[in-house]
């Protein structure tokens, strides 16, 4: 049920609407492959065949199409069939996998912006992914406002507007939305690093970087011998 | 999140493939009709706008297109809607709602069927569906090997035959789920009947009805009453 073996390393990228996590994942993958590692880049809900499907009935539609316990339910199908097609296999081959979303998604968006019992998502994660967790995540935090306003420009000018059933709810969720994402990260310091969101996209990335640098040290220095 | 106030009742018709559910629910609501109630009859998965997009995604497509846990996670995300929307509303209006499927399918088919960890599959059942059960559920049994020639006879005629996913699954998953559907009516004697399926549709009807009129002996002579 679980990956048998992890040979690679599981970075997840968390954070609302607009904090630039598309493009950030990106660039950290670009780094990573340059400094002699194997990666791939996916996101959620998606990531595999069944995930893409869920995603399609997820993304679009009404704000209320779904009670949020029923939309809880279908991100974790989907995580699942992320993890038993894409996530797992991929890290016993040894690759480094870049997720934009994961489960902290889940837990900000359905627990604490529309309030589903916490308690419970706790027990979809552990049913759907068990003991398994990112090695690191990353938390782009963003102040609400900004973020909003960067998503707008970017679903002005892209096919993602039909895809921005989220962004059109209210503006005290995404607050909600941002306070979840920061207690989690101070819940699980271990595994979260808070990266400032804001300014231009290349001083994000060094932010980012800088965080990877200092989890990996070991696993960056193994690479770079391997490549010499 | 739960049903405030239940003023009708619930009853579930569960059972492998064959057992004859559509036909005696069918049936059981003529003659709760009768009787002087009112009636919904339903079905799963679906009996939702959303949950009949998930009943979609789910009986269509090859055998092993999902996960078990994955499956397990869509069946309660379709039941979650199933019940906002459909069940607890005409409950609500002391409407009796009769579903064809419920819980105990998932737990048999997934649980029982393909042995995804059972404790699991009743954590999912709290986050979803909460403290609320069925008050009667008929447990349809039949050999297997008669039931799946049932099964086969209708598809052949039909156009249930694209929905026939679980229907291909191999015998020995069917005997694991006709012992799941034993095992959890032993279990919970007070909410479950278990109802020889055998033999005419009007002599498994005979059969129903006796369990019905013996749990709701009050209800009915109270339905009968006002509809004098």
């Amino acid at each position: 049920m679980m990956a048998k073996t992890q040979a690679g390393r599981f970075i997840t990228l968390e954070g609302g609407e607009g904090a630039g996590k598309s493009t950030q994942i990106a660039g950290l993958a670009k780094r990573l492959e340059d400094a002699g590692i194997g990666v791939i880049t996916t996101r959620e809900p998606g990531g595999a065949p069944g995930a893409d499907t869920i995603r399609s009935i997820l993304v679009s539609g009404d704000t209320d199409r779904w009670d949020p316990m029923s939309e809880a339910l279908l991100n974790f199908a989907a995580r699942r069939e992320h993890l038993i097609r894409t996530i797992w296999p991929a890290l016993e081959r040894g690759h480094w996998v870049l997720s934009d979303r994961f489960a902290d998604s889940t837990m900000a968006y359905q627990g604490y912006g529309h309030g589903v019992d916490r308690d419970l998502i706790s027990a979809l994660y552990r049913a759907a992914v068990g003991d398994f967790h990112p090695d690191l995540t990353l938390m782009l935090d963003l102040p609400v406002a900004e973020g909003l306003r960067r998503a707008n420009e970017r679903n002005g000018a892209s096919a993602a507007a039909a895809e921005d059933r989220y962004e059109r709810m209210d503006i005290e969720f995404h607050e909600r939305l941002r306070a979840g994402f920061l207690a989690i990260a101070a819940a699980e310091p271990d595994r979260c690093a808070v990266i400032d969101a804001g300014g231009a996209a290349d001083e994000v990335a060094a932010r980012i970087w800088s965080a990877v640098e200092s989890k990996f040290a070991a696993d960056l220095a193994a690479a770079g011998r391997v490549g010499d």
